[in-house]
């Protein structure tokens, strides 16, 4: 196959799928490199004591299943002091601890401790929405060192900021201009048109999951709720039955891939904005080197068809 | 110190600097990874035929100084077929070998070799411009094999687009507002602010080396001729061995916390645009995980402060 400018949705975001040295998804292959645990980890249970004060926790029996607090090293915090001339980094930093076991990841949980996990998501992401002086909120996971996670043990960080960030701004400015010149929502059409093509990873009355055709890194995928929805609230229980189950089986390939290190985040509506919310995976397998840093277009070597076909291989 | 958001000179890109870490330069080294060398070196003297057909040389003796050919597995081709309904990656996508050397970084180099390639990159790159079709030539290099550089051999890459890449344009963009808005270009205010700065690296009569203001990551460098153009085709003798002697302090001092790996580009003006060219260098000693991937904007945990202090140490 030739090679292959896309774009984006709706972003003027642009991708090279270049595809001549035609490596397979499992010649990617990156597993995940642990720590040497070298003394205790903090977010095992019996180590709470370790981490700043408990914001919340899901209970089981005695202990718990899933614990929220503090970052111990912010990006963001609230006494940010706004009498130096430089801009405050003001905001919150969080950690959500998915489940007590050390030595698992998401997609081996089941699918219903997986739906209590976006619940949590997203009762915190309405507290900290509520905090004045905040616009928005960004969950995200970061899995494996070389996608950054600094702890071995699973958890998912939220950063609320007072502004939209770049990115999520630019899709949203984007969608409002497709909306304005086709009257619908881009990511409505983005979904309804995936689940036909070469590019589904599965479907269900719910959800979607693909593949998007202007992948910038190989494999990424894409969850996206069928119902214009802006935020995780919005969700029902089926629906993040759903979502939890598309998560469990995409990240369940990654795994199967040699524990694949990924980042995913969620894209939400900032509270009073009309957008459709998903979570956007990002597996690390490729480097993003001085072309994509200084171009911010990306050279993609795997077709997102073939990344598909092998997220749904049985 | 308090955390801090700081804006870059133009763009709407903003960086979260966080420094609740405490780290210092030195422990954020990170050595470039060798590969095993497993057989020849395409890039060697003797093995000239393994690559596609020379496209220049710089002779040296019976031998060269300098080679350029066409890459071989292509992110983009001439010969893109227009007849697909998809876009065609259209361009040319070339290597630049800067030494013989088979064990040498750039900043072991003599400072007129460098010049020397500068003065390779700047004929290339004016080659390539004057192509039917192109828009844009990005030159860019990658160190170490996490900072994508899939050879060991140095190497520079020139890939031509018949589009200005993103971010470029955005770039291009706000200097057009800035200018019209203070009447004066950013990048010559940016400089001239930075040579009395804490972020200075080093500056002669024709270059200003520093570490901006909203570095995205620690031990970010940018290489900046003072005068105001947009080509290193524009660049006088002595400017492009200031530049190249820039470029080997630069280079020298990641070389020598550990051999880092990095990455640089050239941002240059399309051909009939007014803009400031430059060298972006970007260390690879942090991760971008899905805070950054999701939002594009960056926490950096060192200060551009305290990294031009460890440049400019002796």
């Amino acid at each position: 196959m030739a090679n292959e400018l896309r774009k984006d949705y709706v972003l003027d975001r642009w991708v090279i799928v270049a595809t001549g040295r035609g490596k397979r998804p499992d010649e990617f292959r990156k597993t995940r490199e642990y720590e040497t645990k070298a003394g205790v980890c903090y977010f095992c249970p019996g180590n709470e004591s370790m981490t700043p004060p408990e914001i919340s926790r899901v209970r089981e029996g005695e202990g718990w299943s899933i614990r929220v607090f503090p970052n111990k090293f912010p990006a963001v915090t609230l006494d940010a002091d706004k009498s130096m001339s430089a801009t405050p980094a003001y905001g919150e930093h969080d950690v959500i601890v998915e489940t007590p076991q050390h030595d698992k990841g998401l997609s081996d949980l089941p699918v219903e401790h997986l739906a209590r996990v976006l619940e949590v998501y997203s009762q915190r992401i309405e507290e900290l929405s509520r905090r004045e002086g905040i616009a928005y909120v960004m969950a995200f996971k970061n899995w494996g060192r070389e996608a950054g996670a600094s702890l071995e043990h699973t958890h998912t960080q939220l950063v609320s900021t007072p502004f939209v960030p770049k990115l999520v701004k630019e899709e949203l400015e984007a969608a409002r201009v497709y909306k304005s010149e086709k009257g619908s929502c881009p990511y409505c059409d983005a979904w309804k048109k995936e689940v036909s093509s070469e590019r589904l990873i599965m479907q269900d009355e719910n959800i979607a999951a693909f593949t998007p055709y202007a992948s910038r890194v190989p494999m990424e995928a894409w969850i996206m709720p069928k119902r214009h929805v802006g935020r995780l609230k919005d969700l029902g229980g089926n629906e993040l039955s759903s979502m939890a189950a598309a998560l469990k089986t995409t990240l369940g390939k990654l795994k199967g891939l040699g524990d694949t290190p990924y980042n995913y985040y969620l894209h939400i509506s900032p509270e009073k904005d009309d957008y459709h919310m998903h979570i956007e995976i990002l597996p690390k397998m490729a480097v993003w080197a001085g072309f994509e840093l200084g171009s911010e277009v990306y050279i993609n070597t795997l077709t997102p068809e073939a990344a598909a076909e092998y997220y749904r291989r049985e």
